[in-house]
């Protein structure tokens, strides 16, 4: 991993006749910029490290690979097809055997694993433990910004409807995934935590209530704010005008980090989310005033029956 | 005014055939986006607004931009030309009666006059009444990125340095400006608030040595984080290469916004700032490491001597 060993890296940086080299990490990760473009400094390469928040491969450093001529960007595995943008990885191993607490929960008929991207390397081994404990494990290809097979992100949980199987098995951290697969799926979801071993059957129903009482709070609201992010891979443009003209009071406003201090500053009664969707669901209670999916917004204008809502994904 | 009346900016916008207008407002004026907004689409414009924080026209909203004909920045003078910007600056009365509060203050020499954007359109009045009073005053052009005479920016205190007179009379609110100026000019500063009438002799002693007292901090730091701002008017990328090459373990870092969080995430002992010199002056007090000015890294790294003290200009 190059993180602790660069001489991979170097290597394959000197094949592509890189001199100058951008360095982009998630949040978690940035303490080890430092080491990192030290190490890539000591081999001759000229190095510049982006400082800005990252917290998905849909939030590329593209301003800073202007002064470079690579970008490496760690922790994340691509959205969408970047030339002269490298994706490395930060694979998290666990064993596999923990699975074995899942047992108990399934009810016998066909299961879909999927995974976040930071074990998408274990799947095949959590397909022969399942498969060795006769269970019917089905793991499917995901969609456009999810390239490796059985993985979920927080805006794309293809993998799991595309697996067609009677229920799923999520293996990850946090609820966050697993009920927003059950949304999106309307199916019956398993999540593990792999590194407590802890199980539980999710539901999206408390979401659900919640986003409804967002939506009456939203109702009659006097004007609305269509927010749309300037990250590489959240715009949403075609959709943010499709939305606002669904309303004469709704205007466009671009943004890059969505932060309820410039909500409030902007003063707009209440906002359409086409940013990072999980912004919408996870941190509500963040914001002043509601922040709507866009789907919430097409039901409170009336083009989007009830029992059609959905968990909003970037396709 | 625009903020007030939108007429006359509809008038310009068709004249010049505009029919898609990015709006952008700097952080006190947000609140009036809406209400702006809501008349130029009741007019026929197609309105997008840029959402993100702005202190200044040296971070102009140019990702809004590329989904516009024209940017209306406002609050801000130009500090480089952009083509399809229009600048609508936000005048700020006063009666400038309230500079006979400044006499006794003054020694019966030249007198340079400065004042901030908000105010300079009260210059020629506020010549006139120091000259009805017998003093001899002098308004002199700024630099480049003040093109107003008698204009001061937190980045730019040419326009005093250039008056040549004996002493200065700051004419704004708070004491940055004027710490900014006796800093640069090396002379005497008095500064007048316009809106409350208080007046004092200004002094940069007591920021000399907070900021020695940081560069004694920032001394034998294990390594350097040259900051970059990605920001329009912001970007000094040959000054950083210029500093990154005075010490081995200093590396580039672009960041849109300086941000404490994220530089206490990247985890570089000591910074140096070359984005809005401003951030290094003010606001030490909310970074966890020592944030350094260009001019205090260059003290650090031998190359400047500790007499040759200056305070951080964008010219």
């Amino acid at each position: 991993m190059w993180l602790n060993d660069t001489s991979e890296l170097i290597e394959l940086l000197k094949k592509k006749g890189a001199k100058r080299v951008a360095l982009q990490f998630p949040e978690g990760l940035k303490r080890r910029s430092a080491t990192v473009a030290a190490a890539l400094k000591d081999a001759g390469f000229y190095v510049i490290i982006s400082g800005d928040p990252c917290y998905g491969a849909c939030d590329l450093a593209l301003d800073t690979l202007t002064y470079a001529d690579v970008l490496i960007h760690f922790g994340h595995a691509p959205v969408d097809a970047q030339p002269d943008v490298i994706f490395e990885l930060y694979p998290m191993d666990f064993d596999v055997a923990v699975l074995e607490n899942v047992l108990p929960f399934l009810k016998g008929g066909s299961v879909g694993l999927v995974t976040t991207v930071q074990h998408v390397h274990l799947i095949p081994a959590m397909e022969r433990f399942l498969q060795s404990k006769g269970i019917s494990c089905r793991v499917a290809e995901g969609g456009r910004r999810t390239p490796t097979r059985g993985q979920v992100l927080g805006c794309s949980f293809a993998a799991a409807k595309a697996s067609g199987a009677d229920e799923i098995l999520f293996v990850g951290t946090g609820l966050f995934h697993p009920i927003g697969i059950a949304l999106s799926t309307q199916g019956r979801v398993i999540a593990l935590d792999p590194l407590t071993g802890s199980v539980q059957e999710v539901s999206g129903d408390t979401l659900m209530r919640r986003r409804f009482a967002v939506m009456e709070k939203a109702r009659g609201a006097k004007n609305t704010g269509i927010i749309v992010s300037t990250k590489s891979g959240q715009q949403r443009m075609d959709l943010a005008r499709r939305l606002a003209s669904l309303s004469p009071t709704a205007v466009i406003v671009t943004m890059r980090e969505v932060n309820p201090d410039e909500l409030l500053n902007l003063g707009f009664a209440c906002y359409v989310n086409t940013a990072c969707p999980r912004l919408t669901y996870d941190d509500q209670v963040r914001f002043p005033v509601p922040l709507l999916s866009p789907q919430e917004f097409e039901i409170l204008c009336g083009v989007r029956a009830w029992d059609e809502y959905t968990i909003d994904e970037i396709v």
